[in-house]
């Protein structure tokens, strides 16, 4: 009778349904067992297969395009960008290789730098754009290695323009981007998905239209596994040129190029460039409003709108790729009002995950970096394991250390002239510390005006959750327990709660109410005194500068702070309190007092002295409340600390 | 200020510690991290370390002594004993060892099988007694060598009794204890905790009791970690011993042997063995009333219990071992006299966990197993990893095959005729089965007025915890659903709950609600269609005996359906439903009703094709409500499939 049989692994299933009343030892030794419970599909598929299973689903999205900055303070500003922009939900984003900016070394500002911190450390999927012409063999199986070994997973096969006007073919040479495509798939067989340029236009140096069709057919034959093409103005131009496609066997997803229009200039130098003719309907809006760039830039999201409509109705075209030219006011905005950006992106873990392939299974962290993430990946970078379903079993617990505070993707986006302003001039005590910690819970100007967005611990404003403990936090804060890190009980939140929630819907997430704060050895001498009467409730680490070491936590086990419980899973408890990690988490949470705050003073200055004084002499707390069904006990810990220092 | 450092890894915090204000990182590495929750201390100690432990603390502890039965039944008999005897929490147990009765062979009744069952069956510390008198040394490697692969850990190393009067000493042959002593330390290191006999009146056979001081001395040099005495019948003379054996430098613990009289005739054979001689006020008690068996136990209650007491308030014993033979009643009520019988020993896990060394960190099993545990290790002890903190991980997916369903300890209790008169002598149709599986879940007589007490899938009476769903399951059952499993959904019960409580105090459990059955492919079609309305909520597998299979799970992936939160802890989710495993169990689930139940019946005969035709026809279905915060919706899934087939 039941002959349907729903299989979600059909390849293993069906064997083993095969196998009949034989015994099941044989069918269970097969492999297909997942090894991890997979909450989010999206870190254990290739690119082609993302996009596969999105078209599949009828669901619409969308990518981003960007090119690597001239200068290092540039560069902070893209990643920050990155991160905003990626919240919006893109497929992939791609970073451009510009042959004359050294795109394959070290610098900050190389394509391949760029495109790793995009990997790693705002965890985006990233395509990294590569030319081949005028270089040897050696330069760009070097560069793809690097790539490789950067957790890089995607390449954009180009040619690249030729340098000086009598270019020729070499013999044996790289001459086209076909020749780079077979050249991938030679020396590193399947590991990349790679995608090659389409021009619905054709080629400018091409024969003919038909002639370049013929290439690209030739460059998806080699091993392509999509297309994005060039930009155009009209809708009917991508659909033809996707009808022509088909029509000679081109049967790989083709992603039209959306460039939304943002000024007069850049226009002109695009076109230029890529030798496109501006259509007439369109030169004309545009001439009389040229100098007006509000103007421009709302007439060209409207086109790009309007296009890209056309483009999705057509069903066709399930992905849409955007030129943003580092910009995002106006892609943004036709994302938003396509309906395809993502107001509120379903997270995965209650942590922004890296996108490095070694990091899939990656599913438990130490609550410390919270505020840090790109400090916990950069300090973790050398792990070749990552802790996956308990922290104690399977993570390295060598943390790199943390020299160079400098690093453009861990670095202040605010300059010392900010800062001052934010975090004071001129310190008169230790009180004015705390002033500056209470106006940043509060989000009020500080005395001189000036309102308090970030802290040496923490870059941006503070989290929605956070806000969740504001009142409390600003009283404890005033009186010199300065909170760097925080979060309240949850007893079972629907996992699509929109302030704490995470993971796949119909689950639920739990919390364990969590407290971290630097104070004085005064402070800690009456809290130590108090936590006696909730020894058996309540969890603590106290450590200074040196290492005196207070806890009394069960064989330095690890204790889970945030789990969550779905259907058809296992448990994911993606934050513990570890006490082992404490210790180098201790190291940094005490040097950004020098790197980030002393250091903006003269050295032997008054104001200097007073961080150095705390650097020296605080201690760093954490509190974990183990009653998550019950109220939040930390703060009566902290009230009743402060009652027996009265 | 703070000079308190509260360490609970000693070793490494201190280095920690001293790494004052160098990075983390060094300090990190080392090895001091525990790998697992460690739960439940007990199974990462050493015996001689647990009685440490509870040494330090005050607790007061006992052990149990048994013999290898004669008879494969009564082998069946004993392992009964030994789960409800291991129920009180004896701190171990030891297994004599019998020359004659081949005690090192793979016989069901030899010592080493018993001991082994102990160890991986019934998740019992336990001692296996060795003797080394007229072996050679190749034997004596070979027993030890066994008992090591079974995963024994403890010896106590005897002489045993020479055989025949003209014994001699062996030159460079094993003579005395002291021997198989050296010889444990020389040829397996630090493996085995070594326990040796003393013996608080001297050895009968010794020059002098200071002599057989001496003997005992050298024993202990050799590397014993401990002396279990002969019986003695007041406690002066093991207080007395005792001292004598400190004065002499003796300071390993020294465990009374307490012999709880239980019969006129059982005194007199172990007064005979032993050579000791029975106290003239004890004689004066029982001679006459030696006919009566009751006053004899009732006496031997009285004094072992004044006798224990006495010991135990010297403040010099900290643990009693017990000589039961075998038996039950007198040494449980000895021990709950005395109060130390645990009446609601705290679960580490759900599940009854093996004492094997090997599983120590197993803290993950499918659900399926729940009723037939030692089916379960059976059907794993080949596996050389478990798992741990998740399923998917580390476990190994190939189950052994169960072949023989008639090994001791997987054999029913029960013999046929009873199995007859409990399931029927003939069956008239499915509907006497239906009534069968009733009865079982009501405690109802059936209709030839016997109780079931067992069933082919779970060897004992409903469990405390199933009879919380007792109404249901008896409606379900009466119409053709099968019940072989089930558990209540529990949304964060103290962990010390009586029912359903398990792991340390302060923490909190949870379960999601479950359900097992047979039923027919009518049934299952029906239920299907039902099913389509709970897609997002209720997981379910369905599998018959061919193998064909119906399932929503996502990935395959196993679903946690047990979890605990602990103070200062990782969560532990020890029940999972796994589609994997569920193969393999399904297996033995089909083979039960044959092995166990068909098999009952002569071939051909009505009541036998019945059970056949279930077996060939019927589907084994499991069910998983993932909204454990909401009522259970199975019940409501089951009346809805019912109200389709009407």
């Amino acid at each position: 009778m039941v002959n349907e049989t729903q299989h979600t692994c059909s390849a293993s299933s069906s064997s083993r349904s095969d196998g009949g009343s034989s015994s099941g030892s044989e069918s269970s030794k097969d492999n297909s067992r997942c090894s991890t419970p997979v909450l989010d599909a999206d870190r254990h598929e290739r690119l082609r297969e993302k996009m596969r299973r999105r078209q599949d689903a009828g669901d619409k999205w969308f990518s981003l395009e960007f090119f690597p900055p001239r200068t290092a303070n540039a560069a902070v500003n893209l990643i920050s960008r990155f991160d905003r922009m990626g919240a919006g939900g893109p497929l992939f984003i791609d970073v451009t290789w510009h042959p004359a900016g050294d795109p394959g070394s070290d610098k900050e500002t190389s394509s391949m730098i760029i495109a790793n911190t995009a990997v790693n450390y705002c965890g985006l999927e990233t395509i990294l754009h590569m030319t081949c012409c005028n270089q040897t063999k050696d330069d760009i199986t070097g560069h793809l290695q690097k790539a490789k070994r950067l957790g890089l997973k995607n390449i954009m096969a180009l040619r690249g323009d030729p340098a000086g006007e009598e270019w020729e073919e070499e013999v044996d040479g790289f001459n086209y981007a076909v020749d780079l495509v077979k050249h991938i798939r030679n020396e590193f067989d399947d590991y990349f998905d790679v995608c090659v340029a389409g021009y619905p236009k054709g080629h400018p140096e091409a024969e003919s239209y038909e002639a370049d069709l013929r290439h690209l057919k030739e460059k998806v034959f080699a091993g392509a596994d999509f297309i994005i093409t060039q930009l155009f103005f009209r809708p009917e131009t991508f659909l033809k040129f996707m009808k022509d496609c088909q029509a000679i066997g081109i049967t790989c997803p083709i992603i039209p190029g959306i460039f939304p229009i943002q000024g007069y200039h850049s226009l002109r130098q695009l076109v230029k460039l890529s030798k496109l003719e501006v259509p007439q309907e369109i030169k004309d809006v545009i001439e009389p409003i040229k100098d007006n760039d509000a103007a421009i830039r709302n007439y060209g999201v409207e086109l790009a709108v309007s296009m890209c409509r056309e483009l999705l109705d057509s069903g066709m075209v399930h992905g849409l790729h955007f030129y943003t030219l580092n910009r995002e006011v106006a892609t943004t905005e036709v994302l938003k009002r396509l309906g395809i950006w993502k107001e509120d992106p379903r997270r995965p873990l209650p942590w922004a995950v890296s996108a490095h392939p070694k990091r899939r299974v990656e599913d438990v962290r130490p609550i410390f970096w919270a505020s840090r993430p790109k400090s916990y990946i950069y300090r973790t970078q050398e792990w070749d394991d990552f802790p996956n379903g308990r922290w104690g079993n399977s993570s390295s617990p060598a943390f790199g250390e943390l020299k160079d505070y400098y690093l453009f993707y861990l670095k202040s986006k605010s300059p010392r002239e900010e800062l001052l302003k934010m975090w004071g001039e001129e310190l008169t005590g230790e009180e004015s510390v705390f002033e500056v910690f209470t106006c940043y819970i509060t989000g009020e100007p500080n005395r001189n005006g000036y309102k308090v967005t970030c802290m040496p611990w923490n870059d941006d404003p503070l989290a929605t959750e956070t806000n969740l403990l504001k009142d409390q936090l600003e009283k404890v804060n005033r009186r010199g327990i300065l909170t760097i890190n925080s979060q309240p009980n949850i007893n079972g939140k629907p996992s699509t709660d929109p302030i704490v929630g995470w993971g796949p819907s119909g689950g639920y997430v739990f919390q364990k109410a969590y407290l971290e704060f630097f104070t004085s050895s005064e402070i800690v001498t009456a809290l130590l005194k108090v936590l006696k009467k909730y020894e058996l409730r309540v969890n603590y680490h106290i450590v200074n500068v040196k290492g005196q070491n207070i806890t009394n936590a069960p064989d330095l086990q690890p204790n889970a702070v945030t789990w969550g419980i779905f259907p058809g899973r296992e448990i994911i408890q993606p934050t513990v309190v570890d006490p082992v990690s404490f210790l180098s988490w201790k190291d940094e949470a005490f040097a950004l007092w020098i790197e980030q705050w002393a250091k903006l003073y003269e050295e032997e200055s008054p104001s200097r002295m007073i961080i150095q004084y705390i650097h020296d002499n605080y201690y760093l707390v954490n509190l974990v409340d183990n009653d998550f069904p019950l109220e939040n006990c930390l703060w009566q810990v902290v009230e009743d600390t402060f009652e027996l220092l009265n």
